[in-house]
């Protein structure tokens, strides 16, 4: 590997300079070089627009997931020559796994997640619809939309893989193509990883755009449609945040920090427990994966005061076990940091810690290797400090590097005020088997906290532990962290969209949004039950009934289902209901008697009933009514990968005089063409 | 009126010099002075954050929804002397209402949909329980938890009762503390509104602080947990955002700034149309409904070519109609500008948009005035241009005034882009019968705004019109109109909160949010249907059955109902169907006798079973197939203002085989004690 090319404008491009050198973290050794130069940035952001969005947008949010499955799966099948690659930037086969499996697992995430909770279609529609009108002509939709520019992904170099997949996949899944734009020293990762997206194949031209080497001016064209995204320090952060164009065209710009994650012991888990354990291990483990520099790991514990020795000593025993050294070499647990520059910073940072504690294990200037050359690597100890938590040192200066400090609390109320010092967490976690403690330190945290894991005797078997984000859950922290929110399944997806209301009449909102509302048009004829989803149109529609509702009808459910409530079977102490003032009909026998008057009994495109939601009685139905049912094609979802799809109908039974006594939406999966 | 107090720290400030005056709009007279010399603004903030966020926290959402609902009640009785306050800021009694009912309204919707749409507790659950592992005993759910800093609130001048309301609302629902900053020139009404407020004793101390003149170094002190919101213009936004305590401490910043919203006239709509007359009508009373003064009135009103001169010969005719003068004055349809400072300004960005354009009607020099002195008041003649669309300065420069500009398009898709031009605005409308064209502008041009109206002759009787935002939508827009949003309901409450993914095991998670989670224990005992909302506590549970599903239940409930459904009837199609492969048991039929099995039919607190949610029919039943209900208590609602509450319920029917075949909420309504 020589010079590391970008992919912009469609093509790859050969820098016009040598470049810089990157260095193996381990050997020292030259990896490849790298530069940016004769990229034209302006250009590649307007490709982006020109040519990935439209393609993108052209794609149902199915339809992307179904690329992000796929590109998972192919990138699976390369996991072992990125294992490899990913050795030199100091991380073991344990530390790869969690980058490059870790981000595969967010494309596969994104990917299901978008065919479950995301329709087939290419508006996203969100909420109610909102009344704004007494007589029901004029209400309103909330729609989101992509936006029409380039998300603009700046990583760090910690997770060459997982960084960029997990900024990637929600924009793509959005419609919004990307720029990805890694950090330098571990940028030959990330480049192969591209090199193999781009081979594949898989996605469409425009989609994704990469950049070895600096930003250059690129920053000077984003606009008000383009995203910024930004993992790594606060000082660059602040810098991107407060750039001209940014601020000028109100940019979303989404950072993540530096971050003094807390882990918080509980009282109750004192030595001999299964928590005091679960503590003691994930702390070492947090500080040892990937040499400790996660933005997630753990750099400020605390545990009750009376439990700082046993802690401390159980720790240091543990992290004495850990043998550090080349990432390639059997049973080395510890590889090196991705730099010796990241080593000087890491040595600068405990210096500044020192001042406020002390140490309990691991001396910062000497560690013992394995196969590897201490000083030519970047290789560093695990040091464990101890620190008064008044001092503000420990809640602000991180170390990025196998470095934690203890800190002791005496009061539950204290350690959430400790907690809180950090100015804002992207992660913190609670080991304790105290649901009262766990209940008042998660809610006293959560203001401050991105995420929060409660570890116990009972979770700790399948939990993820402190420092793994999720795909599912959001990613990101007030403050100190950065105030972003990355993920978090489809809120991720949103965040690269532009929520609009649309108000209007019914039919107008109908025409927008392809679903159709309550008071737009309908259209009887064909009963819907016998067209296929080829022909089924939302409005089509079907007016069934009337069926009046006698005593002998409720006496008779009463007795067959057994549901002998007095409200509908004794009829004195259902006059003293309050809400009712007599026997009524149960709720699920006008659910049934309203099933059997819209059915459509013979067999035909309508495969099968899968569920119901959003049921409400709005008034009772009593011996005499009778009742009518309105039901009508509200959302038709065909499905990628089947012979059928879901149908959603908005299902109305009234009563004679009109009103609706039940509302609800049926869920029914119908076949794409007739038997 | 003499100098404008702050209410800050819990007392009313007396600013320590004399202040500047502020000017009666229309006769020029001072009407108060205003200064904030003496406020110290970090002892108030820390006032907001020790007294007013506690004591808001210590309510729960329905509490605080009560509270804003007493408090729109207590300033309706007080509108006439807020609407005599509002004529000195040069607004008619149309634009006070506006002002004034519109702030009001927005109390009563935030009341409402807190009261409908949030739960009456202090933590918000959001979205789905997320599972994280197979077995189940890891799973996550986010939560949203008040932020424990101060909403500092700057608003614009145009709006003194609405700007503060619609920023305090949903602040005060969340559970932050306000702290309202009015822009200077129109402060005196805003003083009198907060005057009513503290008066009223209706809320917390310390959730609302108000300072009359400018912020001084309250900026310097604002921390990761505070907020603020700016209404006004581009380059104060930018300054702000820039503003290093905010940068440095990532603060959640949002702003309202200029917008060039545009209005576009379907090709459809040719005069002698419904349509035709809307749009014109809209146009002439955006353009002098607050003498222009709103950040969403139409600037850009773009017209099919060949339409341009009947709408500008219509409009001119109906803005000649329009009597200027005195607000106060009978006849009266436009007052003055607030200022005659902004009048300068209206008058310097007409001179820059004449320069790509020409006049339709209205002379910026000279205005004919009814009761007034044409110059001492703040008086402007409505202005109605014409000009190339194509030029940069319409889409470019806003005129704060009554001003727009009318613009050719020659298709939609060439109207789609110069809407797009504006380069974010906070609404737009589209006015045309053509549902076509309506779906494609608005998905065109949605990524470039916050809200859009369609306005036609279906929805015009009820439409609220382009210019008003709505409590319940989103009002903010991308880019140019500053990048961001408020109230849209709920989700202007959520911008208030933390939102935080909690990891833990079932239990953990039914400890922290108040609600049952699936997997967590239950408690059996005595049937929970007996118990009272004060004596019900979740995961109070009752499991019932078996009960044998046999062929004469499934054959009877067909015909008892009319759901003969093949599937259910018909053993040879039945037996094609690719997703049962025979005859199944109504869905309706499993819920019936689900409820047969878990129901306690005396008398007692359970009152109603008001509605059923996200049912599932997770595995097909079979004549034969034994089912058994496990019902727990999920959530308990206690109302305020009722003697019952809401009790979900989780329901999970299963099979010999332990298999879910259906899974769903059961809703009812609980007595608080026993009957």
């Amino acid at each position: 590997m020589a010079l590391l090319r970008s992919y912009v404008s469609g093509s790859w491009h050969t820098a016009a300079d040598e470049g810089v050198p990157l260095h193996d973290a381990a050997t020292g050794e030259e990896v490849a070089r790298i530069s940016s130069a004769g990229v034209d940035f302006a250009a590649a952001l307007e490709y982006g627009r020109r040519v990935g969005g439209p393609a993108l947008r052209e794609l149902t949010f199915h339809q992307r997931a179904a690329l992000l499955k796929a590109l998972a799966s192919h990138l699976r099948e390369h996991r072992e020559e990125l294992y490899a690659l990913s050795a030199r930037t100091g991380a073991t086969l344990g530390d790869s796994k969690f980058d490059i499996d870790g981000g595969i697992g967010v494309l596969f995430s994104y990917g299901s997640k978008g065919k479950r909770e995301l329709p087939n279609d290419t508006v996203y529609v969100e909420g109610n619809v909102e009344p704004l009108s007494r007589g029901g002509t004029f209400v309103a939709q909330h729609i989101a939309t992509p936006l029409r520019g380039v998300a603009v992904q700046i990583n760090a170099f910690n997770f060459p893989v997982w960084g960029p997949l997990e900024k990637f996949a929600p924009a793509f899944l959005a419609g919004v193509p990307s720029l990805v734009k890694p950090a330098s020293s571990t940028a030959y990762l990330t480049a192969r990883l591209v090199e193999l997206i781009v081979e594949s194949g898989i996605l469409p031209e425009g989609s994704l755009q990469f950049v070895a080497g600096s930003v250059g001016d690129l920053l000077d064209h984003v606009t008000a449609q383009d995203l910024v995204s930004f993992t790594g320090s606060a000082s660059t952060a602040q810098k991107l945040r407060t750039h001209p164009a940014i601020v000028r065209n109100a940019v979303r710009f989404n950072a993540e920090a530096d971050s003094l994650n807390c882990s918080i012991l509980g009282p109750d888990a004192v030595r001999g427990t299964t928590e005091f354990d679960l503590f003691v291990k994930q702390l070492t483990t947090e500080m040892t994966v990937k040499a400790g520099q996660k933005c997630t790991a753990i750099r400020r514990a605390f545990v009750p005061a009376e439990l700082l020795d046993d802690v401390a000593a159980a720790a240091a025993e543990r992290l004495a076990k850990v043998t550090v050294g080349n990432p390639a070499s059997e049973g080395v647990r510890m590889g090196a940091l991705a730099s010796l520059e990241q080593r000087e910073e890491v040595r600068r940072s405990l210096k500044a810690l020192l001042d406020a504690g002390s140490v309990v294990f691991g001396d910062p200037e000497k560690v013992d290797v394995v196969d590897a050359d201490a000083e030519r690597g970047a290789f560093i100890s695990p040091v464990l400090l101890k620190a008064d938590p008044e001092r503000s040192e420990p809640h602000e200066v991180e170390a990025f590097g196998p470095v934690s400090t203890l800190m002791p609390y005496t009061s539950t109320e204290q350690v959430v005020d400790f907690a809180a010092r950090g100015g804002g967490s992207l992660a913190g976690s609670v080991v304790s088997a105290d649901k009262e403690f766990v209940r008042e330190v998660v809610l006293g945290a959560a203001p401050f906290h991105g995420r929060l894991l409660v570890l116990d005797a009972e979770d700790a078997k399948e939990s993820t532990g402190h420092g793994s984000p999720m795909p599912q859950l959001v990613h990101g922290g007030p403050g100190r962290a950065g105030g972003g929110e990355e993920m978090g399944g489809i809120r991720g997806v949103l965040h690269h969209m532009q929520r609009t209301a649309v108000q209007g009449s019914p039919a107008v909102l109908s025409a927008v949004t392809g679903r159709w509302v309550a008071g737009a048009p309908r259209a009887e004829g064909v009963h819907p039950f016998r067209k296929s989803l080829a022909e089924l149109k939302i409005g089509d529609s079907v007016v069934a009934g009337p069926r009046t509702v006698t005593q002998e009808d409720v006496d008779h459910f009463a007795e067959f289902t057994g549901d002998t409530f007095y409200a509908h079977t004794d009829p004195e102490a259902a006059a003293a209901n309050p809400l009712f003032g007599g026997i009524v009909a149960h709720g699920y026998l006008v659910v049934s008697f309203a099933a059997g008057l819209f059915v459509s009994p013979e067999p035909g495109p309508v495969l099968a009933n899968y569920g119901l939601e959003n049921l409400r009685f709005l008034t009772p139905v009593k011996v005499g009514d009778s009742l009518t049912v309105t039901l009508t094609a509200k959302q038709i979802t065909p499905r990628i990968d089947q012979e059928y799809g879901e149908v959603r109908w908005d299902a109305d039974v009234t009563n004679a005089e009109g009103e609706s006594v039940a509302k609800y939406d049926v869920l029914t999966l119908v076949s794409k063409e007739q038997p």
